[in-house]
């Protein structure tokens, strides 16, 4: 499961591109992002769980009623939320796609992402589309990264390949993070692509089963955003036979996007607002699946233990409080607690006490820019894995003035 | 209802005292806090809802078991949690406590506060007792109060008089907070006196539901403490009758002791680890009281939101956000919201979607110590409030290296 260049443009059968239109005020930072399959794609989409829903995701959820799609457009630097003509809005970005593409306006996803409450403006929007679309190429994938970032540091975007009966199938990605995020069912904005071929049904089976274990196991900030959509769309430009059913096909198509999906997860983690390190939690010896990941969650999710990781401090009671306020049943008294790292592994607890360590080493464990707590419950065969950041002065400053 | 002076020591029948006895290393620190009844009280407890529970939590349980108690014991700068002699140790302290006030031991509310998971030191227990018992006075509250501060910048005593059956009834409280704080049925460390006289179940009674609607209301961090407690201890020596059922004396009592744990609440809120504002949220028009509930603590707990409250920044659509995803079910686009303070008032959201504001204004709004978001549902006749802080990088560097 080779990593390849390329992004979303990486799998056969896709262009995208992304300027700057004026939505922000930066110049030297692109806002708008278009992505175009040449022909109709299956294409399956997750989205947010909170009852205020961004315009976007109203109309999107409407367009790929039917499994289907070929043009996704995004916005950054303004959400288009809790406004009274967002949904106007969203479909005038939807029928400007369309028409600049070819396509047909129920067949874009529309995505915005930003501050809200702000009317969104259109006519930078429409004053882009025309450059937007003549700069559609297959080296246009970074440009499209970087038009759908907001605090994010770097863009985001990743693609694998592997072989899926006898050919080569790629799978590309892009996201944006980096605030704002504690998924739930859905999660921030993250657009896939692959020349897989899939079934529209079985595409949304392998995208919901690939974000359970991946970006609905990421935790910056504890807020879950009105406006996280993630969808795929499957050219099926590889030339592999269409999966339409479970099998050795599908569990390796499932494989490579889960893959890719947690490429972008610790990506995303990594690149949370102020961050300077990825927290990353894996617990092995769990009794079950939801209660390994209710206790990897309340790990990256602590903000007293993120404030003292960002200090590389092994401040490990931090978590065990975290550990003993997951909303499950376990046996608080076995659990074992190392704190690891490129840099080593330290040991901080056993049964659900202290053990003595070297303070020096631990804080030379703690200050790579990725880290990892390791929990094992010793009550059986269930592990999972979730990613956040330390908490820094940077995500107040960052957050203390966003609008301005 | 009036506010009086004296904190634990206000009701008739309690001495307190507190001392430094070396458990912290700044010498100019109280760190061990006695608080003592002339005679035996009735007395109830509510405690952390944390699977990780410190062992002066165990002990203390085991104590109150048949609702009675005498004596108060409490050290900070150690919270004698997650260490294998951690029931040996808070035992000792009950003993000591006991020996030099001629209580019997079992009759002793023990409690720690401070770092979790270094062994708590007993010598510097014992060699303070002798002072620590020999001031005990009614006017020991103050430093009773400052002994079990943490983190806290202010010591957090209170107390309120009312009438009830004809005589004056005190209730006294000291707390500490100030990080680590997202009680769910138990919360802190907070220490009531009352002179009422009532029966331990009604105590209990009272206790619960004065806690559902006050320190239950707070979150600093989303962090729920080991520690946790809260301990209430009636002498009776006001001279009313005891209250052994519902009724008139029982709610007057009640809604003594709501108020006075209600200045405990926002004076915790307001303390929180590095901040600079208290944040109430204040939620009306709910279909009904839970549904209040959890929207208003949604609200106070939004990282993002807590950081533009840094800035005064009326970033109102984070305050939209956090309703959005509260785990309750009413109607999004029904909800008015408006910014308020004894600065004035601004009104930025009406129906679910933003309503123009002038920006100036809105600072100025949200520029006092003390600032209220008020949420109107709309849907109903039921209410609640919560109270948090502001988000700054002093909460970020107090627990960035808490432990040295």
């Amino acid at each position: 499961m080779k990593e390849i260049k390329g992004g979303v443009c990486a799998p056969l059968g896709f262009k995208a591109n992304g300027v700057h239109c004026g939505i922000r005020k930066n110049k030297t930072k692109e806002d708008l992002a278009l992505l175009t399959a040449d022909d109709m794609c299956s294409a399956a989409a997750v989205y947010t769980t909170n009852k205020v829903k961004g315009a976007p995701i109203t109309v999107t959820k409407a367009n790929l009623q039917n499994g289907k799609a070929r043009v996704l457009i995004c916005n950054s630097g303004n959400a288009n939320t809790c406004n009274a003509d967002g949904v106007q809005k969203a479909e005038r970005m939807c029928e400007l796609a369309a028409q600049f593409t070819g396509a047909d306006k129920s067949d874009v996803i529309v995505a915005s992402t930003g501050v809200i409450g702000q009317i969104l403006p259109i006519e930078p929007i429409e004053a882009g589309m025309p450059a937007l679309a003549a700069g559609l190429s297959r080296e246009g994938g970074a440009a499209a990264a970087r038009a759908i970032m907001t605090t994010d540091t770097v863009p985001k975007e990743f693609a694998r390949e592997a072989l899926i009966g006898g050919k080569s199938v790629r799978v590309g990605a892009m996201a944006k993070g980096s605030g704002m995020i504690h998924p739930n069912m859905a999660t921030l904005l993250c657009f896939v692509t692959t020349d897989a071929a899939l079934s529209p049904a079985m595409l949304d089976k392998a995208l919901h089963a690939a974000v359970a274990d991946t970006l609905n196991m990421v935790s910056i900030d504890g807020d879950t955003s009105t406006n996280d959509m993630l969808t795929v769309m499957a050219s099926g430009k590889s030339g592999i036979k269409e999966i339409t059913e479970e099998g050795e096909e599908y569990a390796a198509f499932l494989a490579l996007l889960t893959a890719v999906l947690t490429d972008v997860s610790r990506a995303i983690a990594k690149d949370g607002e102020g961050a300077t390190r990825l927290l990353e939690c894996k617990v092995s010896g769990a009794p079950d699946v939801p209660t390994a990941k209710k206790i990897a969650k309340s790990v990256v999710c602590s903000s007293l233990l993120k404030a003292a990781i960002s200090a590389a401090d092994a401040n490990w009671g931090r978590v065990l409080c975290a550990i003993g306020y997951a909303d499950a049943q376990f046996d608080i008294d076995k659990i074992d607690v190392d704190l690891c790292s490129a840099a080593g592994r330290v040991a901080v607890c056993r049964g659900g006490s202290g053990v003595p360590f070297d303070e020096e080493e631990a804080t030379a464990v703690l200050s790579p820019d990725e880290v990892t707590v390791e929990v094992n419950c010793n009550s059986g065969p269930a592990r999972a894995t979730a990613w956040g950041c330390d908490l820094t002065c940077d995500y107040v400053k960052i957050n203390a003035d966003y609008r301005t």
